[in-house]
């Protein structure tokens, strides 16, 4: 039995395998955008270098206006004025003025600005309408930022706001660290590139796409190595690829315990050292990390959502650290917790949740392994000595991106394209967004009634339902033999989990017919009989928004829907 | 006088003017990372396709193995094996199983998967360990994404989550709305392009490469139509020139009254209509919103900081607009407001702010043009009617940019060369961000006290200072004539607000003589002769998690340290 290490281990011993990267490119300002700056900038000059007026008016005295008001101004002598881009070839004395527009030089002897629209100029003279105090309108030079001092940090992500001050301290090119290469394969005999056409058992290569997108976001450079068979020659002829041109290759493949020995075999037969193999995590289990000719190589798990979550928390440090970022201190986001989170006996949890209005409901991350990643906003970490967090606790969110933002509509239950349809046409007119998480019927309606959720879709008659959809139960017949259904109907000689299992079944030949809703049996461009029929409820939380709105929106829309036999406010 | 609207109206106006771009263009899905969806995107296939085995293990009818356990294995036969990427050719009867891979078809009758660790194969029989419950150990055709199921709105900016979703659905490109056209012009006969060298009173252009590098971030593409002097006709001919080619023109001009006439008059002399000319808000009074040739126009303030706030406030929506982006419902990001914040009479105040520990302090956003953007890590908007925030009151934070987080080091107080260089080192030995913002003596002090700032920096010797550093003052003279000082020496015949002011002064021959501290002489290359000393007292907060360490650190280096006279902890 293998030694499984904690998560921190897992991360502590990568990061020891990865160094700051050492190159650096000198690029433009306008193409910093996004890099990490390899160098503290220091600003070489004031901003602003002068003392600068900010309004147009007239340089005075501070002192000589202390008298002046609306009804009895005081009058100054005019002295001339501070063309803006220029050295004032005048002084203010006692008494004195000089015309100034924004931006200009303070003329020795100044300490302030009257604004022009409180002056009147006559005959040489400046009646002056108010008193200004020392300073007043004026900017001081290196006020804004004094020559010396720190602009930006080495480490730093050039954001426009960074760019703001640097082409302020007159930066017009800064030197940035070279981008991290990170060479990411796919490992499984099962995958195929996404587009092309899936035979049966097959499944297309999200991670590659996901992987880089990842990377490439983090400002890394990404190669995609392919997708390697089940074969440990050809994962390491395709890793040692990768490792000519990386500074570290990312695997992803199924998580079964004959496919890591596929790795293993192959990071063994090219004289890597395997550092860790299993981590004590739910997901992210078979982890491996090795060090193959001095760089990291890292195996991440095959599940979309379990490759998402392991690469935040072991690859992304390791790109932050060859960039020479450091770790982020967000300003924290909180949640309470609508649902208990039981975690893995003897494994740290990554727990996903959605957030509406400050509450977080825990998703399945197991059922859903692409739909995961897409439907939650973020996650907790919840550490392997404990073992339930109570709901109603206040929770500590790490978002999954940095956009993450809470969904407009946030529908729970069973899946109905009809339904879908009237929403996604209610979204687009009221410009909200939407999303979908199956459930179960009792954890629909509870979902819905806490708040949690705008919207249950629940097969069956419901007592408090705003809108009731009924759909046809279909009898699809391709030959004799076992009937299969996901529905509770009694012409059933066998029962699957879902719908499209019952589709598989009779489009492969598993089974001879199926029983499915009409408006799903059109999706598969399937035509029987009809033999029974469905009703589907339809809930609206109290705590939505424009609940009334889109009740009578889907009472109307439904009615004009084809293939739905009745509705009910 | 011009009639001032609204920030909600000015935004309301430029939005009316702003349609979504009708154009799409068809990428592939690894171009497609940060483009927004021009259409909604519903999965073409079921994920998983088949019902899946989601371990290595056998497939049996789970009811089968109800009486099986650790010590009375039950016993069944084996009927053959369902190889991965095929149609399974078994099928398991009552007392049956066959032999699955992880990601396999699920052959019919089965309904379950018992994991391998807990079988053994011995004559043709299958030894079963463990009792599985029915669905065990399958994932079901359809579960994690149905067909015909949304998978991303139109509007969505396709993140790595959304290509997760959008591959493992098999959508290998996507259309995309055409990027928005972005011309932006800098306005002001002082602006010089980052990077030339500046005369006295000019200034680099700034708001150029801000505003690109916001708009880029957005996913717009950018042309600058370079810096137009304060000329209608400069003016004119140049937003003509954008508007051939962009959506929408962006102007940025210094916010007098003088130069906001020649926007004006430029708009006029091209036919254009002025819809928007003054906002009730500060900053952004002087935005000018038209419409020229059927295409909006939008003249931003010239400082960088305003200009950045109100490119927030007006371009970023309509922006987001063209691209079908719906408004972003941000998790909330709260804290408690330090000191309160007073709004300027009748106009609404963006207000931004530091945030540290959960503890928001308001930055002068006057004052520091450039750096306030650079400083801040949020905003808040203060309607027109509220004249006060009280400090204590817990405030809704708009960040300033995606990534903003908390710094780590926050330095409040005057500023020192020698101690930066210090700081600068702690922090990356300890792998820390730092950020200094200049404040007066008694800010800085009660800033450290209630833990908003971590380090304070003042002049003089305070009571509870954790170290002092004392430099000498020296007088740097050129020529007879006025001695200027921003100490408090009465050597000095005029006194001046900033050290770099009197530099500047000296250098540029508008005094004779200037005291400064040797640490900044240094910096501008002068020299000259002691006539006294300052002390500054540094000040570590009790709320600082490093402090011991940090006063250590800063008591060690600063004796090491040339220049500096004498430290004590």
């Amino acid at each position: 039995m293998r030694r499984l290490v904690s998560a921190e281990e897992a991360r502590r011993v990568l990061l020891s395998l990865v160094d700051v990267i050492g190159e650096e490119e000198k690029v433009p300002l306008d193409e910093a955008l996004g890099r990490v700056l390899s160098r503290n900038v220091y600003a070489e000059s004031d901003v602003p270098p002068h003392d600068r007026a900010t309004m147009d008016g007239y340089a005075v005295r501070a002192r000589d206006t202390w008298h002046a008001s609306e009804t009895h101004p005081v009058s100054l002598s005019l002295v001339g004025a501070v063309p803006i881009g220029q050295i004032p070839s005048v002084s203010v004395g006692p008494g004195q003025a000089a015309r100034i527009d924004t931006g200009a030089v303070l003329p020795p002897g100044a300490d302030a600005v009257v604004p022009l629209e409180y002056c009147e100029e006559r005959d040489g003279k400046v009646l002056v309408y108010r008193r200004v105090s020392p300073g007043e309108n004026v900017q001081w030079a290196g006020s804004d930022i004094a020559r010396g001092e720190l602009i930006a940090q080495r480490g730093t992500v050039v954001t426009p706001r960074v760019i703001a001050a640097l082409a302020a301290a007159g930066v017009g090119s800064v030197w940035v660290v070279r981008r991290p290469r990170i060479a990411v394969l796919s490992i499984g005999n099962e995958l195929v590139e996404v587009g092309a056409t899936l035979r049966p058992g097959q499944v297309y290569d999200v991670n590659a796409h996901t992987i880089r997108a990842l990377a490439v976001s983090l400002g890394a450079e990404v190669k995609l190595l392919g997708i390697a068979s089940d074969d440990p020659e050809d994962v390491a002829s395709r890793i040692s690829d990768g490792l000519k041109w990386g500074d570290l290759v990312v695997t992803t493949g199924s998580s079964s315990v004959g496919q890591q020995d596929i790795l293993e075999r192959a990071i063994g037969s090219i004289g890597g050292e395997i550092l860790v193999h299993g981590v004590r995590t739910k997901p992210g289990k078979p982890v491996l990390i090795a060090r193959v000719r001095g760089k990291p190589v890292i195996g991440l798990p095959g599940h979309p959502t379990s490759a998402y979550v392991t690469f935040k928390l072991y690859v992304e440090p390791a790109i932050r650290r060859m960039l020479g970022l450091r770790p982020l201190r967000r300003i924290p986001r909180t949640a309470c917790l609508t649902r208990p989170v039981i975690t893995a006996e003897g494994r740290a949890t990554f727990q996903t949740l959605t957030v509406k209005r400050g509450l977080a409901l825990p998703l399945n991350v197991i059922s859903g392994a692409v739909s995961t990643v897409l439907r939650a906003d973020a996650f907790i970490f919840v550490d392997e000595s404990t073992r339930l967090i109570p709901p109603g606790q206040t929770i500590h969110l790490e978002p999954l991106d940095d956009i993450a933002g809470e969904v407009d509509i946030l529908i729970v239950g069973e899946f109905s394209p009809t339904l879908q349809q009237v929403f996604v046409e209610f979204a687009e007119r009221e410009n909200l967004t939407l999303r979908w998480l199956k459930a179960g019927r009792d954890a629909a309606l509870l979902s819905v009634r806490r708040g949690e959720a705008d919207v249950a879709v629940v097969p069956g008659v419901v007592d408090n339902a705003h809108v009731i959809l009924e759909r046809k139960l279909i009898l699809v017949e391709h030959a004799r033999g076992e009937v299969v259904a996901a529905v509770d109907i009694n012409i059933a000689s066998s029962r699957v989990r879902t719908h499209q299992s019952a589709a598989f079944r009779l489009l492969t030949g598993l089974a001879g017919a199926a029983v499915l809703p009409d408006e799903l049996a059109e999706l598969y461009g399937l035509r029987g009989r009809e033999v029974g029929r469905e009703a589907i409820s339809v809930v609206v939380s109290e705590h939505f928004e424009m609940r009334d709105k889109l009740i009578d929106f889907l009472v109307t829309r439904l009615r004009a829907v084809s293939g739905v036999s009745r509705t009910c406010a």
